[in-house]
């Protein structure tokens, strides 16, 4: 039985550009939890106000069968544990589990921490025995333990000694600087665990070899049971070991049982993904194994057909297995047959004949910068157009003017957008304002021009907005901008694309599309 | 000798998003010659016409010692290889080197190839003899060789006897699905070493199970000397092998000598990943191993104290070695010493008062949208604005009008802007057009005030433009969207940050600063 440590909320947060607050931070502990993570590190107490402030708040929180972990340091040098204010922060946390850093390199003992290597010892062992004393069960986290163990074997292994004299039940050997070999890790690891009988072992990787993975899975097959890491590998540098990619090989690949998690627990690994990345504010990685967007996403033509004989020919598990699902991809590479595969998918059936004009005219579109791979609203209403499907309105122009009297960030700027829709035999010309700016201002008056003719759109939420440009030869004639726009209503999420030489054409066309898809998609012309 | 494929240019482009013009793969191909790879898989000239204009284009094209691979597979059932288009193209593409994939699972014979196990024989074993007489060197992918090996070990081997046989001299061992584990492989890589002695073993991994570079690394340690892979893992799913992750594990912790490959060339491993990311307009990816942005960046307090003592500490190997630099992160979890260090790094001093007031404008400037991670051009500036330093202009008003007329995409769009800038005594007020957007009509009205002034800006270039919505946590108060942008002024680059609810209100922020810190940045009271 394999138990996880998630410490996305600890060390997941020392990655560039992670920022979580913390609301956030509450909502991703609820997540795991519901998800079935036993170990939630929450955080620094002792290091951090948000951090002591998550505990606190957490405190009324019910996490079911899933424990909270409070992330500390030993003592300093020279006090004694209960006179440690960093220490006592971990205990007012308040969390039934510990996790404690400390030194197994001599020197980082010698030259980071800079006390004497047996006051290092004593360190560990009367923080840990204080700790037991106060209920907690601890787990030690041997920062740098096989960089240490290459130094200085006898040392690190006296490390863990003072660990287990001081009550930790867990021997987690960190590889902190992410430098570490699969075979040296497994053969260090199975040292560690024939020299401590009974206690748990763990393992806490990191990524800056792209070794990860492999040095848990490494650990593991050595009798590590325990094993730390992040949701979509956020941390320090490089990150940490990739949850999202040891849980899946650990069952699917080692067919080991995971406290807390099972099969059908594994099916919501996509989603778990894509919320803590949604949180985060990060975009999903396209190429993430197992969860990513591309992970079961097939361009090659000799690739499509074969996965539409047999789906084993080309993919290592079924993609349902961790919530994920087949995709075959449009592009200049791939053929009609990855075309006509695509719209399959979607019910959408298109005689030979206008499969033609539609790959030409997916051809043109990206040769102007658009890119249909992920933003599929988008190319189902181009075959939808070109099958002869109507469309709820036809955008004529557009006006944006935008006033700002002055630099001050306080002051709130103006912008104001009239647009001219033809819906049926109508021509709306509406007007509209915004403090959010000109992309604001448009949608908000085109929505004023078709809201009486599809009210429905009301339910509709712009949920995502990136805007990138396109380099000379993208664009093939010139420089420009393309638009992806994600939308949403309830749980139901569409992207679309525009491009343009003016971002705010590009704009108006991707919002316009989104709300285009939402209005045809279920008519019966679409369906086939 | 280990010696690499690189097939960033045929494998790498069924990666989803990578799209390659025959430009882009000529100026690839040469940069990759340059920096020392010996093997240059181009593409599949049988396949389509854009990789066969590719080997054309090449053909007067000097690669110095490195030689250029033509890809494709083996003879269709029923014809002599003389008789087959694919296999002509490969001799046509005229090059010393040949790929060829063939199938060695007998569930993919009977099934996607839908010939019989014997007629595979002949296939592989007729379509080599051919080539070898064309004057190739015929290099084997023995397609899903590990699966293949697992379901019939017997058929797997006797695949590649047939290649021998016909004259290959290296058996490339493919993990097509990408799901193997690195003990699997190291134990049938090694029976294939001791059953082909004098026969050079190769691997081509997947990373479906984030084990790709493991798998490479285990290969080797089996016996495997030719290793095939692609610049930043692009890849079909979730990517080949990547080599900028490959090469120095090879290189820095294996000792092992790479074929063309020196210690001088490693130093240009993160500007080749960067120059590939460029042509293929992808952003480079942050937490990459070795040549991330943040693979040598510290963010934790400790991390960074630590790391200042002695870069051992907190690094796995030495920055400089793969061309990369050490980083120090400015972030809310980073306290004063984060933000000294960082100023230090630019020879900036700030007095210790106006530090403190540093990190409290920085920590309201994130809350309210911006984000100074990657935008350190905007930080630096605001530091030596906050330490009195004078600014070369202010902006203190814009408006903006577009008019779109009609929908019509072959329309020119058009964009009007006015900026009014104090520079020194003068109040500027300017106006300007542009068919490519507002933004566009911002900058040259921005060109036109301050030119005059500080004629040198006109050296200077727009190289990236991206636009992120803000979440409502993340802007603190209300949505809004934050603007990246990074200029370059010949080999320089630098990046800027704007954020705002108004999106060109961001843009413009953003493009000033850029201007601002090109103006200041070599002012004796900036250097401290």
């Amino acid at each position: 039985m394999i138990e996880i440590l998630d410490t996305t909320l600890r060390d997941g947060t020392q990655g560039e550009a992670v920022s979580l607050s913390s609301d956030d931070k509450i909502a991703i502990a609820k997540r795991l939890a519901a998800f079935g993570i036993p170990l939630i590190e929450g955080g620094w107490p002792g290091s951090n106000p948000k951090d002591a402030e998550f505990f606190a708040r957490m405190k009324g929180v019910d996490l079911g069968e899933t424990q909270l972990c409070a992330f500390g340091s030993t003592r300093r040098k020279g006090l004694r544990p209960e006179e440690d204010p960093s220490v006592a922060a971990m205990v007012e946390a308040g969390t039934p589990v510990v996790t404690v850093v400390a030194k197994s390199w001599d020197f980082h003992v010698l030259h980071a921490l800079e006390v004497s290597l047996e006051e290092n010892l004593r360190m560990i062992e009367e923080t840990y025995r204080y700790l037991v004393g106060e209920g907690k069960r601890v787990i030690h986290d041997a920062e740098h333990f096989f960089d240490g163990y290459k130094a200085n074997r006898a040392y690190a292994m006296e490390t863990l000694r003072a660990a287990v004299r001081g009550g930790a039940d867990t021997l987690c050997l960190c590889d902190t600087n992410g430098g570490s070999l699969p075979e040296e890790v497994y053969e260090i690891t199975k040292a560690v665990r024939e020299a401590f009988p009974g206690v748990t072992i763990g393992i806490h990787p990191h990524n800056d070899a792209e070794l990860a993975v492999a040095n848990a899975l490494a650990a593991v097959r050595a009798g590590a049971t325990h094993v730390q890491g992040t949701i979509n590998g956020y941390g320090e540098r490089c990150g940490n070991l990739n949850l999202t990619s040891a849980i899946p090989n650990l069952m699917l690949k080692y067919g080991l049982e995971l406290k807390g998690l099972s099969r059908a627990k594994l099916a919501q690994l996509r989603e778990v993904s894509h919320f803590v990345d949604e949180r985060a504010n990060l975009t999903p990685n396209l190429r993430a194994p197992y969860v990513g967007d591309a992970a079961f996403a097939h361009k090659g033509g000799i690739h499509v057909s074969a996965v539409l004989k047999d789906p084993r020919t080309y993919e290592h598990v079924p993609p349902e297995v961790v919530g994920n699902t087949r995709r075959v991809l449009v592009s200049d590479l791939a053929g009609r047959s990855n075309l006509l595969a695509k719209l399959a998918e979607a019910g959408v059936e298109v005689p030979k004949e206008t499969a033609g004009a539609l790959l030409s005219e997916v051809k043109q579109l990206e040769h102007a910068g658009y890119a249909f791979e992920g933003a599929e609203a988008s190319f189902y209403l181009l075959a939808h157009r070109l099958r002869g499907g109507a469309m709820p309105f036809s955008v004529e122009g557009f006006t944006v003017f935008v006033h700002v009297a002055d630099a001050d960030p306080e002051t709130p700027t103006w912008a104001e957008a009239t647009v001219r829709v033809r819906v049926g035999g109508t021509l709306q010309h509406t007007a509209a304002e915004s403090q959010y700016g000109p992309v604001s201002a448009l949608d908000k008056a085109f929505r004023k021009a078709i809201e009486p003719f599809y009210p429905e759109i009301a339910e509709i939420e712009l949920s995502d907005y990136k805007v990138r440009i396109l380099s000379g030869q993208e664009a093939g004639t010139a420089s420009g901008v393309r638009v992806m726009i994600e939308m949403r209503r309830g749980g139901e999420r569409w992207s679309t694309v525009g491009a343009s030489k003016n971002n705010l054409e590009a704009s108006l066309k991707a919002l316009t599309d989104g709300y285009a898809y939402a209005l045809v998609k279920n008519q019966p012309v679409f369906k086939g």
